[in-house]
């Protein structure tokens, strides 16, 4: 029986999701996987952070406000000596994306990989600006760097080519990968406007206080570079995409769409043309003889061209930061069984 | 690099287009996985066989009709000769599917297992008859019986659940499973009668010519077997499925229904129900905002219920002889990989 201690950086409602996955599968991982875990430290940005070699009760875990009850390490150190202390096997790495550059996710993700840890994530950034360099430490290491919850939750993409289509190459890819402006796109049709589609969406915990991560497509641009780094073996930054968000959309236009039977979505796409990629975030009215129609509210689809399968798609239905979690915990997995 | 001896059971389409597609992947094969092949056996129904230890010539073997001439065994052989005679490492298995036993496949995979050959199927037959014997052989044995091809063709679906969700638990599918009726009702809301309709599937060459199997629903009636004695780890037979076929819808249902916004599907599910599972294939109209609506002609689909994704679907357009013939590759370099 293999044991694997585990450590939480950020512990927002992801991480949460993840704990208790975790506490509902500990059994089946135990009898059927053939392991058995601890977490020896959680750290958060507001409630402090918890390190404990003996293991921290993850049931207590989520329901305190103040981590350092948990704690059996003296003071509150900064990431990287908390990443030390836990002396984890696996990093869970959950904090806020940064479009720019990845950081500071790219360096504690390297850091951990450095220290013999499997360094796993669902936070885009760092695959977009740095997967490379953290695969290539990953393997120099013999640990893994996985992402599987960076694009459509935990839906299988990244693993889907990883282990279940070898020899495949990648042509293209087209999609709708961003949750928010889909299900913005989704109220103006019932009738709502932009701005009370995005308080909707803020409500429920899909947009942020400032959408425009969102809206403008930056997130969708993210996920089209992670995509074509990972996939298709091309080195590309989110500002490379050609990106236009949804700003310009109006209530009328997608009223007028929908009587005429279509719909508008935000949908990203990447070709390969020759020795270049040509890839792009822009509103696009489908109809609905396209799969793109029926996908709706906060569900995602990406559909792959390759040279074995002309034409594979993937649709995930009704996300949440439990099915995230599931996609970290497969990573985990994954990582391990390997 | 590891060198692989092949044998082909049957070399209709699907084999002839896995012979294309081991030619056109060898050297990407012997550069990324560190392998190569060759082909020591192929049999017949109607063209004879062939048997040559030092490889047959797979082009060679794409053009002629009589394979007796590119043989170095003396005499025609039974199946089991034939298995024995090609020494071979693997046994791809693509003979024409029986919906009532399974056999002769079972009993040939059997013993291909039993001389300690990976076993890899498109034939669906002995996956809903047997795939508990055959599995627990292979593992006995330490080969692999795959059969990825069997159902989607070469779409992932067993690799999906076998490597890609670790953890998870299938509690339903729903889906489009069978080609055929997909084609007819296509062509139906195109105007064209159901006779029409199945002609011109038999055309194309995805209709026998007694179209029954398809037309009555027995070929959905064993996917869904399949799916649920691997995914679910039910035993289940194809007679056990509750099964409609499409006979008794009219064009004058179509082209209402399609009036409507609707369309007509023959659609496949399963559903766990404390410890049993209900099953069914027959006809139902759905609507355009279903996913289902946008699956026509060829195209399949599986929307996969499970406690950690709450709704995942794989969706497949535009199959032919070389999407299955892919699903029996991989099928091969993951059965090598592990």
């Amino acid at each position: 029986m293999a044991h694997y201690k585990l450590a939480f950086l950020g512990f927002g409602n992801v991480g949460k999701a993840l704990a208790g996955l975790l506490i509902r599968k500990r059994l089946e991982l135990e009898h059927e996987y053939d392991l058995t875990f601890s977490v020896t430290g959680i750290t958060t940005s507001r409630h402090g952070q918890a390190v404990n070699l003996d293991g921290i009760d993850l049931e207590q875990a989520l329901k305190v406000s103040d981590f350092s009850n948990l704690s059996k390490s003296p003071s509150e150190s900064d990431v990287y000596q908390f990443i030390d202390q836990t002396n984890a096997d696996v990093l869970f790495e959950n904090t806020p994306v940064n479009y720019q550059t990845g950081q500071p996710a790219v360096d504690h993700l390297k850091y951990a990989l450095e220290r013999n840890m499997h360094a796993i994530t669902a936070n885009k950034g760092p695959v977009a600006h740095a997967y490379r360099m953290l695969t290539d430490l990953a393997s120099q290491k013999e640990r893994k760097f996985y992402f599987e919850s960076t694009v459509m939750d935990g839906a299988p993409i990244f693993s889907l080519f990883r282990d279940t289509l070898p020899a495949a190459r990648l042509r293209s890819f087209r999609g709708i990968l961003n949750s928010t402006t889909n299900m913005i796109l989704t109220r103006m049709e019932q009738g709502e406007s932009f701005d009370q589609a995005v308080s909707y969406c803020q409500k429920i915990g899909i947009a942020e206080t400032d959408p425009s991560g969102d809206v403008d497509g930056w997130d969708a641009a993210v996920k089209v570079a992670v995509l074509v780094n990972v996939l298709m073996d091309f080195r590309l930054k989110p500002e490379d995409v050609d990106r236009q968000g949804i700003r310009e959309i109006t209530q009328d236009d997608v009223s007028r769409a929908l009587k005429d039977g279509k719909r508008w979505k935000l949908v990203c796409t990447a070709v390969r043309d020759g020795e270049r990629i040509r890839t792009k975030v822009a509103p696009e009215m489908v109809t609905s003889n396209s799969i793109l129609y029926t996908v709706d509210g906060t569900s995602s689809i990406v559909i792959f061209e390759t040279d074995v399968l002309s034409s594979l798609s993937i649709v995930e239905a009704n996300p949440s930061p439990h099915t995230t979690a599931y996609g970290l915990l497969a990573d985990f997995l994954n990582a391990v069984k390997s």
